[in-house]
């Protein structure tokens, strides 16, 4: 239902047009957006308020009308409908209410499976191996067998830590059992028990906000201040210049900096008495500011990882699912040897994470909680997978892309006193506006005209629609793009 | 459905029988336990080894058919239909397979709840309101007006402990606006962005295994050995003598010696420049091995609190949701004030916490991720609550516990050199055997004979049945545990 044959006309400076546009709106999905209001609306202002009594809600943008929202079109509950490119904060990866989705709910066999859920790490259920096969290890990174699901994003990475530390002191004491000393002294939170060890993170980074995750996460303060932390590594993220090909050689200059830097805390912190057991980081910052580096510092790192004897988890938390192209972010790196360990959630439906072999724990119970995951998401995730490749998904989000990427060239070419450092990899984009000001005042005009962007970084807008975001829909977005910077003063 | 009228015979040393034993089964659950191999069975073996492949299957008992379990009685792949008292982890509050909660499944009208899962942080559902008042805040501790659900039991203490910590620093900068060098250095894991706080804890305790949560956890080796963790005060928790009535002299004593320990503990943190902000405790130690205090403990551990300028945590992940016969285990305390912050999971179905007025996070973005817990959970919540309510389920809990512990008290005078230290509150209760040796070997016996049992401490068994567990089910337990005793070498 989704192919869709586009013919593109510019109109003046950049209308496009798509002839076949009302033809190609899938089955189930609205055509255009459709505002009735400002945006929160009368409705939104006073459940606002309602909420406000409960939680705080300062970072509530407004309320959802669920049921009427389909595909990219997210409804409100004044009834404005908008072309959604945050999605969920990147976590709904075939649009809303997608057909196949609701069939998972109507069908009597997957009943058992929402009504009970089993604790999957004593009791799992019959068909949890053959789920997992055909789910989360039909999409498994190169050289990766096993996986562990996890409830959220901060528990994989929390328990990725968990196995990278175990891996890296049953590697110290040779494999054999814990000294008594390491028993006793575990249990009172002290070293050699409970050993003095880092995971180096980078910069701009963002893995998460419970303890551990926080102390390998450096985006912004707010998530940090006030909560105690580790002292760990922190490298410098290269920053880079962009258009990444226009700037070979000095962004080559400023990753071989970056790459220096770790090595140097990497001894540093084992001089310290706090060796490095992992390094931890993401394809493409996002949180951060949609940072990229190039595949040749993923590999370098990779290998400096290697040589130190340290664990290389990439967190694909943000970037995996398909929305780089690939369904691993990593994957465009083109290395044999990409990874240790790959931490996911958001798109994927469920939490989790892969690992190679040599990180299995030793033991049971050492990685382990209540619910350890829940098999109703592996459900979602199985038909979510079905859909990608029958309509072809990944093809789509780099056509999908690519039109977007040269759309907001063309726009920060039009408006370059404005836009600037338009970067992406398949629909993964984001644009930096001059300020952070502008940058959200863009956000709210375009809002109000049927358009919702998220912010990441100090003044960037980022872009993350669904993977059944179409050219169609990129010439939308751009359309209301161009008309607000048109008007910005 | 489930009103039974029991009528019990005792019959030789220890065999109650149900006269209306029949007519006492639910409309939907079977009537007794119905075994056709040993525990795990071929098929269960057989998945063993699949799943094995995928991750460590160290701590898998069986594999289950979902399907055809139904209220107290899980059923696994190889038939064997085994009567549970152990719920996934004391998760599964009324029950397998309820009609209430399929009926959710089936209504349509909550479709888009589950195939939908919003970023609750930024854009609710427009019940959403509506449905925390409906689920969470009809059971809100006495004065807690505010509740943050999250994905999981960890996620939950994680957040509480930020909370706490928030608060902390808050008072402690006078509600001023952060220095220019508390925002630079908590980018960088340093002081005084990222202060040394510390969270108080007990010996024995358990909050979960996520890096903040493991520092306040100290009931297995296995757990922590490893995992770097921080340098946090940890207190004796009382050790009692049951049944507590008759040794309230000694009991009191030892309680007074752990409160003093526990300021002390204070001061010393204080003066070491990494001040307590909280204390989180359990109203009945559950993993560490089900170690009750009395009301007067916690009443003067809270004083202590407040005298200190601590935050005052209760941790009810597992004790509560109703299985104590009160739907939060420290109502039995009957203090006006009993708590700061309650953290909650397991039978809630969601995670979260509430919190009173006083700690609500100061902005936004500082207590966030992704999903913010799930409305789909939220929804099943409500017909639970539903449920307890029209069925009067706190007084079958309160019944069917005095039955199981004034049962387990006659198995321990009967078996003394097996059995000791029977325990309990509603059917919250525990029982130790002489050894772990025993206490293992106990269980799989049982288990073979369909009785489904946890374990949890050194060498405590622990009763975790769902909240439609009848005296009818108490008789089962009883008679099967009876037997396996009975023909204990």
């Amino acid at each position: 239902p989704f192919i869709i044959q586009e013919e593109l006309i510019m109109r003046n400076s950049f209308q496009y047009v798509s002839k076949t546009a009302t033809k190609s709106v899938s089955e189930f999905e609205y055509d255009a957006p459709s505002m009735k209001t400002a945006v929160p609306g009368p409705k939104s202002q006073e459940l606002l308020r309602q909420l406000g009594e409960i939680q705080n809600v300062g970072a509530v943008h407004f309320f959802c009308n669920y049921e009427e929202s389909r595909g990219n079109y997210l409804v409100d509950v004044d009834g404005n409908r908008m072309l959604d490119v945050y999605t969920q904060i990147s976590s709904i990866p075939i649009g809303y209410n997608h057909p196949a989705l609701m069939k998972v709910m109507t069908n009597p066999n997957n009943v058992s499976t929402f009504v009970n859920r089993p604790a999957l790490g004593i009791l799992p259920p019959e068909n949890f191996p053959d789920k997992l096969i055909e789910s989360l290890l039909s999409i498994a990174p190169s050289g990766m067998r096993r996986v562990q699901t996890m409830a959220c994003g901060s528990c994989s990475n929390e328990n990725a830590f968990k196995t990278m530390f175990i891996w890296y002191r049953n590697k110290e004491r040779g494999y054999a059992n814990p000294s008594e000393q390491e028993v006793d002294t575990c249990m009172i939170n002290q070293s050699p028990g409970c050993p003095d060890l880092s995971i180096l993170s980078f910069m701009g980074a963002f893995h998460g906000r419970t303890l551990g995750c926080l102390a390998t996460t450096h985006s912004k303060a707010i998530h940090k201040l006030d909560i105690p932390s580790f002292d760990w590594p922190i490298a410098p993220f290269p920053k880079l210049q962009y258009p990444l090909e226009e700037f070979v050689r000095e962004n080559a200059q400023e990753e071989a900096r970056c790459l220096e830097e770790v090595e140097d805390l990497i001894v540093k912190w084992r001089q310290k008495g706090k060796p490095v057991a992992g390094i931890v980081i993401e394809p493409i910052q996002a949180e951060g500011g949609d940072n990229h580096a190039s595949p040749d510092f993923f590999s370098k790192l990779r290998n400096i990882a290697r040589k130190h004897g340290c664990a290389f988890h990439v967190d694909e938390v943000q970037t995996g699912g398909g929305t780089t192209g690939k369904f691993w972010g990593h994957e465009h790196w083109g290395l044999d040897d990409p990874a240790d360990v790959v931490s996911f959630s958001k798109k994927l439906l469920t939490g989790g994470y892969y690992h190679r072999d040599e990180l299995k724990p030793d033991k049971p119970y050492r990685i382990f909680n209540t619910w350890m995951g829940d098999p109703s998401k592996n459900l979602f995730l199985s038909e979510v997978l079905n859909v990608i490749r029958r309509e072809n998904l990944l093809e789509v989000v780099t056509r999908s892309g690519k039109a977007l990427l040269q759309g907001l060239y063309t726009l920060q070419t039009q408006y370059p006193h404005i836009l600037s450092r338009a970067r992406g990899q398949g629909t993964f984009c984001a644009i930096d506006a001059c300020n952070d000001a502008t940058r959200d005042s863009i956000m709210i005009k375009a809002r109000n005209k049927g358009l919702f962007m998220g912010s990441c970084g100090e003044k960037t807008i980022r872009f993350r629609p669904a993977l059944v975001f179409k050219e169609y829909h990129v010439h939308q977005l751009l359309n209301i793009l161009n008309d607000v910077l048109a008007e910005h003063k």
